[in-house]
This record gives C-alpha cells, structure tokens and sequence, in this order.
C-alpha cells in the first residue's frame, strides 16, 4: 500500500505533516510506502531533522501550494502543479492507493473529483466524519463537500456512510438516521421529507427515521445523514462549543487548589482528548473512485497519523467496492 | 403588566409552571399579575399546596390540553378550548400583555400567528435564542418556527434580533453575523447569498458578514442569523452535546477521591448552570404583534421564572415598537 500525504496541507505544514508521516510507520505492513507530495527541500528540512531518513518514506516533487482561502477551481486552474492536484493525480496513476490531506478542503474535494472522477453509479461524493460520544462513534454525512443538493443525494450519503460505518467503526448492521427537527414524519423541510421516502423505500438500509440534533449524542443512530450545509453548521459548532467548555473548565480548575488540582487536570485532560479533532482521523470523501481523506486545516501529526490509519483501514476493508456493489443494480443511482 | 403562562404546557405541568409563577413575583411591580391559564382544578392543586394563594396570581380556565406531539394546526382545530390558544386570545383581546408556554413550540407558534397576527411589516415570525458564551450572550435566529424561507425572511430576523438583543441583552449596536460554512462570500448556499446582499444593502445594520458554526462561541457576533431548519438543528446538536459532556465529567469525577472530589463537583456544577437551557429564560416568537415566550418542553420552576424574567423585559423596553419603527418605511419589507 502506497499513501500519499500531501506535505504542504494545513496551518502547520510541512513541519506537522512529516512529523505524522514519521510516526505512522507503526501502521503500516513491510512492504508499504508512504509518499509525501510538495516542496522537496522543505520537506527535507523536516526529515533530516529527525536523525536518518527512514525507507519507507518517499517525496514526490509538487512546486505550488494552494492557499488555505483561495477558491478551489480557480487555485487549481491559476496552480496546476500544486500538492493537491498532484497527489489526485498520482492516484488517478495508480503511482498511490489513497490521498490525505490537511489542506484547502473545497480544493481537495474539487482535485479528487476532477481527476479520481466517481465511483459507478454515485451522483455526489460526500464527506463523512466520526463523532465520538458516550454511545460509541456516529458517522455524519455530508459536513460540506455539497451545498443545495437533492434528496437523491442524501439517500446516497446514507447508503455510502453505512458502509463506512460497517468497514471502520466494525458496526454490522449500522442503523441510519435523518437528521431533522422532530420525529414525526411530518417534520423538516421539503429535501428531508422526500429523502425519507427514499431510504425507507431501500430495504438494504437500516433506517431508522428522522433523528435530532441532540440524538446525535444519545445512541440512536449509527450513521446521520444530512445536507452539506447543514452539516458543515453543525461540525464547526461542536467544535466551537466544546471549545468553551474546555475554555471554562480549565479557567474554574484555576481556582481549585492543592491536591485536587492535579487530580480535576487528569481528569478533564482525558476528556478534552475524546473530544479532540486530532484524534478522529480525518474524513473520507466517500464516493470518488480512490480514497481521499481531508484532514482538520489545524491538524498536527497525530491527526495525520490518524488519517493514515483511516487510509490504509478503508483501503483494507474494500469500502469502495462496496459501495460499487451497493450500486451496481440500482436504476436510481444513476439518476444524476 | 399581566403575564399568561400555560398552565399546562411542558413535560412538567402544571407543577412547575405553578411553581415557578409563584418564584417569579420577585419579578413584577406591585400591580403586575401573573395569569394561569389551563384546567384550574389540577392548577389550585399546585396553589393550595404552597401555604397561601398569593394575590398576584388568577387563573383562566381552559378545558383542553394540546399534547407535545399534536400537530399544531390540527390539535387547535380538534381542541378549540386548549390553553395555548386560549392565552393567544386573551393577548389578543387586551386581558393579558405576555405569552409564556412551554408547550408544543408548534401549537404556540402557530397560536400566536392566528390570534395575534404579526406586526406590520412583519413577513414571518422567527424564534430567538440567546446563546450563553464565554464572550457574552448572543442571539440566534430562528430556531424552528420555519422552514424553506426566503432571503427577505432571514433579513427580517437580522433586523428584528438585533432589536432583541439591544433590549434585552443590553448591547448598543449589535453586530449582525450570517450562518455559513465559510467566511468568504463565495461560500454557502443560494439563501445566504441572496440574504447576504440584503443584510449589506441596509445600512442600519452593523452586519459583520458570515459566520461559521464555531464563531458562535467566539465573541465575532451578538446575533446570528439562519434558517429555522438549521437553527432547530444547531440548538438541539449543542443540548445534546452538552449533555454528553457533562455526563462524561460526572462519570471522569467518580474517579477523583478525597478533598478532589469535593471542589471538582462545584466547579462542574457552576459550568453546568451556565449552559443549563433553564437559566436561558425562554425564547421569545420576534415578529408577532404581541409577546410570546416559548420554553423548552422540559422546563423547570426555573425556567418558567426566567421566562417572566425575558417577558417582563421585553415589554418594558419596547421591543415591538422598534421593530415596527424599523419597517415602518421599507418597501421590502412588506414584500410577503
């Protein structure tokens, strides 16, 4: 297996990027090969640094990087050697089995479907990400590789996000919700009334209705489809909350004194860690044809070697010839 | 000043709005009323049990109850009698100023609108909710009360929280933030383009662009603005949260020993109570001609006590009028 890391990726690049690369050698097998993408010397710079180049690191040569802001298709037009675009590129080669980037999301999204194209019979790719709670992890599809799509792309999500459920969280049979505002079937707007029908009428998807948004945390789906839009919101807004709750923890750990000061530190030093984006991995991009999988714009290296890990798991576990299976008969499907 | 309260609204009436009608005469000058509106049997129950029935309060018989679950236009169809839209009839005929339920959301909403209609100028109410962060308080809306609007309801929601949030979070000149999933404003959907162009084009609007999930928490904005979809969504996702981070705390603090133990539980406990939806105080419907504060199903005696708290403040500080003031000579506005 070779996994290419685009090295240029996210607010701490290269130095966090190559760091992760460094550690991820514990999850791979002999024969693998992790390919870092980018500026060769700067890359360098970190590897050297960590006393001896090992071999199963490889550089592949990128001259141009895509700013954090820049528009995806314009960046990519403007800068047609840039990591990004490189890395879509070597895949699309077959010179690499899965891309992970820390980079411009929209430009990773934009790179993977231009160049990877599809896989049969999925109409939007979209991202999925784990949310760990008390109940176990919950994959949410889409987080915002799409905005103002159609109910059949939703049902796609949910189909796609199970089998991602079943490949990486191990969950048999997992149960798929609908995110909207109420149970009752008459609740939500018109995108999500007309997706239930469509899930419901699938009987290979264990649905289980509409969920709400603090269901999420409550153990009753597995998999939590919804609207790029929507899902974006409701990324940035956990992590903007659990942000101030940490915030205010540790500012009332201030005034605790003594012995228990040490004793509450452990304690929510523990939680924060459950609650920390450099632990889940990174999203796939599920539905291109290859595996693409976008990291955190903050990550440091143990989100990049969490990332790996989520790689070479997808890769292993064949997610993306399920999904073609899951397709291959569906006359819907192919409804673009 | 007289404030209805539904009786029989919420997972736990009559008990705790009676309880917390009774808390809140702190609240009201010497001639204010507090109006108990449902069946006045099960509501003296609750009365007499207190040691004395206070002059401050009367009760208004209402013979029906509209359950959590009804549909709203349908349960005011089959049950004309019921409490919410009893007290929405009495706002209406003069014989009380303010509406407080924490009843179906649904029921109350769609009460309000009948009964009291909107305020002119007004194309569709909105929920506002005030959000507690470590920056300060800021408003959300809407939350629920629609779905599938339109950029001229959005803005309407801009101008009518920001009046809102200079009324009762006391802040001079509010900095009007837009829901998105990027900053730029090539991001988000076709609604927050066009609302986008509204909320620049009206100069009396300190609007300060998009805003993610996560700047909510930041202190980038007083008020928020979205779609009552994505606002229902968001406000349910960050109970739910919440809810598992606090359970994950309790469950860390077991483990703590000794002296530890002791100051961890005040600290968590303080934490808990600024993010415990029964300190928010209910949210009021912005744009009926009248007051209406809805609070959560699940509300408390204390909940019901700040929800006269918000009601009481809403109408001595004029809210509706400045709303009115504020569309009184915008032609878009009364484009419905």
């Amino acid at each position: 297996m070779r996994i290419g890391i685009d090295a240029m990726g996210g607010d701490f690049a290269p130095a966090q990027p190559v760091k992760g690369a460094l550690e991820a050698k514990s999850l791979l097998g002999k024969d693998d090969q992790i390919v870092l993408i980018g500026d060769e010397p700067a890359i360098r710079q970190h590897l050297d640094s960590q006393a001896g180049w090992p071999s199963f690191i490889r550089i592949a040569q990128a001259d141009q990087v895509v700013g954090m802001n820049e528009k995806p298709v314009e960046a990519h037009r403007a800068k047609p050697r840039n990591s990004i675009l490189r890395m879509a590129e070597m895949a699309a080669a077959g010179e690499i089995d899965a891309c992970i980037s820390a980079g411009n999301t929209g430009a990773c999204v934009a790179a993977c479907q231009m160049r990877l194209r599809r896989l049969s019979g999925v109409s939007r790719p979209g991202i999925a990400i784990v949310i760990p709670t008390l109940h176990g992890p919950v994959v949410l599809c889409d987080v915002g590789a799409n905005v103002d799509c159609r109910p059949q792309h939703l049902y796609q999500y949910g189909v796609m996000a199970a089998e991602y459920s079943r490949g990486i969280c191990h969950i048999a049979d997992p149960r798929v919700g609908l995110l909207s505002i109420g149970e009752e079937d008459a609740k939500g707007n018109e995108l999500v009334k007309e997706t239930r029908e469509l899930l419901r009428g699938d009987k290979s998807v264990n649905f289980v209705g509409n969920v709400e948004g603090r269901d999420i945390f409550r153990g009753l789906a597995d998999v939590v489809v919804c609207e790029g839009f929507v899902g974006n919101v409701c990324l940035k807004l956990v992590e903007g909350f659990a942000e101030n709750v940490f915030q205010s923890l540790f500012a009332q750990m201030g005034k605790v004194q003594g012995e228990a000061a040490g004793q509450l530190q452990a304690a929510v030093g523990k939680l924060r860690e459950k609650f920390d984006f450099n632990e889940y991995g990174g999203a796939p991009l599920l539905g291109v044809n290859g595996v693409c999988i976008i990291c955190h714009g903050a990550s440091q290296h143990r989100a990049i070697f969490n990332a790996v890990r989520v790689a070479t798991g997808f890769c292993r576990t064949g997610i993306n010839d399920r999904i073609k299976a899951r397709f291959a008969d569906s006359q819907d499907a192919r409804d673009e």
